[in-house]
């Protein structure tokens, strides 16, 4: 299901250590397609949005991407005006080397904020990169947009329309500071199948919304998120309309690629040892079903009792009480995985702590909600709360 | 300003080891008044709410108020029909010991949810209290309701009205879950002045907006939250009516007694070793400023880059940006005590950080953010995140 090695028809890529990160790793990729491609693009709700963003979602709107130029180990974020110079001479470097222009050209950062682009390293390696591009080298752009990450996240799709075969490639990064609205969450989407641009948008926002936009590590959000999606044709597959099997089928991918990446941030949460899906059933609707998994998700003392392998279920409904969402808490039940620990609002009693307990030690499992009001329900995916979260955040720039 | 052996007239106290904690510390408390005192509450907004508060709530709408029994230990709180009737027969047990009506009795628990009150021990232990009330045992009071805690909550103010002195004094416990709208948060308080219990209840609901629900350790709510304010008149100070300089009087010395007792829940935070201010000024209102400080005072980022004595200001930047506030970032300003770090949404440079870095070593300190907006401020307090934190709460039940 994900390949490191999975080519896109006409999309090409490349990767530098350009000593952007003190650590000599990968820190500077390109992403290419060689004929334009249409483009969708979800950014941060953060009302401090990084320069690369302002640039970016700019020319997204328009429709035609070519090429992205994205960098680790600096956001670009609260740099001012410098900021804006610094991305926007980014993506003239790029423009110039590929002989495209500029306008086809989207930058984006991630690493720390507050500090100036170190523009001499950009000068000197983006045009290397327009040198290096080759087609199967997506699994060096996806260690290239690490920063706390501890594994590269890629993971792609086939689909086929009529005889022709089109892939859906994705690659993210994310570990730290993940919560709705993608915090500090880079995400890059190469399709080769052919598609309308205001259908390619529907789509990715409809499909953020349910797989990146579903995860939370520590309820923060950031400055620098964004996920584009780059469908550029060349397959031959296509075109794919709104409205049609072929479009209901290219979402369905697409939201299992998002999904799949989704799911790694979660596990790569910063000291994360568990991922914790947490579905809520039977609420009066679909929002309040999201609202009220997305606070038992978020909840500290919920993710250090998963920590501790403790099936504290009273943690759990006090935050469904808070959440906001509509609750009867004498109709309440709560399973893990399949062990059933509260019915109607009490807990079963019985073996129940030592059953529960069980499914606790695993690494991964399911908790279900069921407020048995309505017919709403969401999915959110969340991490547990460690030791290691507070010593990576407690020493993250020293 | 805070002393465990302060008297407020015609007030007595008792407390025992029930033994409904196992480590034999005191688990039960009784608060009485000679004369039936004008009350007022204010209870969690949790939707799952204990038994405990439907009985209470109830009692104090109706204004008067003679004597208050609380648990520790045991939150009676997930327990249904029985927890009701447990909570109803606590009431009773001490109606009858103090030969008072049952309507005149409100009842308090926190502690583990879901299982339901000794009661054999009610039984036995709550006719003793009745016969051990003593007007300076409230230290004792504040130690039979903690938790979690570390050390006893109280602090007192005195007032004048003419020739005549009333005293407030306030118990407090809390600990963990401490978030806005009093998560897991006991507070009581009397006073002997004379005052209208309409009046009451105003001042009170005030007062708890500005200190106990402006504070955070952990972002959870509870399902047992109750703060409760019982006035005498027993110091034959009084009447303070509405609109009066003596009403202006009292709410300060009431929001300095609850403030103290805060501040004291936020020293005694999960883990905490550190209690920072988080001041928001020039928002566009008040409603604004309490989000983005709110926001910025809960992010997990934030209070363990406090743990790491970090004066990281992206993550509180980024935190005011997701917090809905609205926000100028080429206006933000943002200062640890009297250092400026942050001017016009740049970092002013030089050697701000050994500067800052000095401020976050201490114990406690103030960062605040000017928005340059309009007038609106408002302040929270919060501590930080800690290795500790997270053991204590991974290992609460085992």
């Amino acid at each position: 299901m994900s390949s490191s090695k999975t080519r896109v028809q006409g999309f090409k890529f490349a990767s530098r250590s350009a000593g952007i990160k003190k650590n000599g790793k990968f820190d500077l990729a390109m992403i290419y397609s060689e004929k334009p491609a249409r483009c969708a693009g979800v950014f941060t709700t953060n009302k401090v949005l990084a320069p690369p963003l302002v640039v970016s979602a700019g020319r997204i709107e328009k429709g035609l991407c070519q090429a992205v130029v994205v960098n680790s180990g600096n956001a670009n974020a609260c740099t001012g005006s410098q900021g804006l110079k610094d991305a926007l001479r980014t993506g003239e470097l790029a423009a110039a080397s590929l002989g495209i222009g500029e306008d086809l050209v989207a930058v984006s950062s991630t690493g720390v904020i507050g500090v100036p682009l170190p523009m001499d390293k950009f000068e000197s390696h983006v045009p290397l990169l327009a040198k290096e591009l080759q087609a199967d080298n997506a699994d060096r752009l996806a260690e290239a947009i690490m920063t706390t990450d501890l594994f590269a996240k890629t993971s792609s799709r086939k689909g086929r329309i009529g005889k022709r075969d089109y892939t859906i490639l994705g690659v993210a990064k994310g570990a730290g500071m993940i919560h709705p609205n993608m915090a500090t969450m880079l995400g890059f989407v190469m399709t080769d199948v052919e598609i309308d641009s205001g259908l390619l948008q529907t789509v990715l926002k409809e499909t953020v919304a349910k797989t990146f936009n579903a995860i939370t590590v520590d309820g923060d959000t950031s400055t620098n998120d964004m996920v584009l999606l780059l469908a550029n044709g060349m397959s031959g597959a296509g075109p794919v309309v709104a409205d049609s099997p072929e479009a209901e089928e290219f979402t369905r991918l697409l939201h299992d690629v998002l999904l799949d990446l989704a799911k790694m941030i979660v596990r790569d949460g910063e000291g994360a040892t568990k991922v914790v899906q947490v579905l809520v059933k039977g609420a009066v609707d679909d929002d309040q079903a999201r609202q009220a998994a997305r606070t038992i998700a978020t909840s500290n003392l919920v993710k250090t009792a998963f920590f501790g392998e403790d099936a504290n279920w009273g943690r759990i409904i006090a935050a469904a009480g808070y959440s906001g969402a509509d609750l009867d808490q004498d109709r309440v039940e709560i399973r893990f995985d399949d062990v059933a620990v509260v019915e109607k609002g009490l807990c079963v009693g019985g073996d129940w702590e030592d059953k529960a307990s069980e499914v606790l030690r695993h690494d991964e499992f399911t908790v279900t909600v069921d407020l048995k009001l309505g017919s709403g329900s969401a999915s959110y995916y969340t991490s547990d709360l460690t030791y290691e979260y507070v010593k990576i955040n407690a020493d993250y720039r020293t």
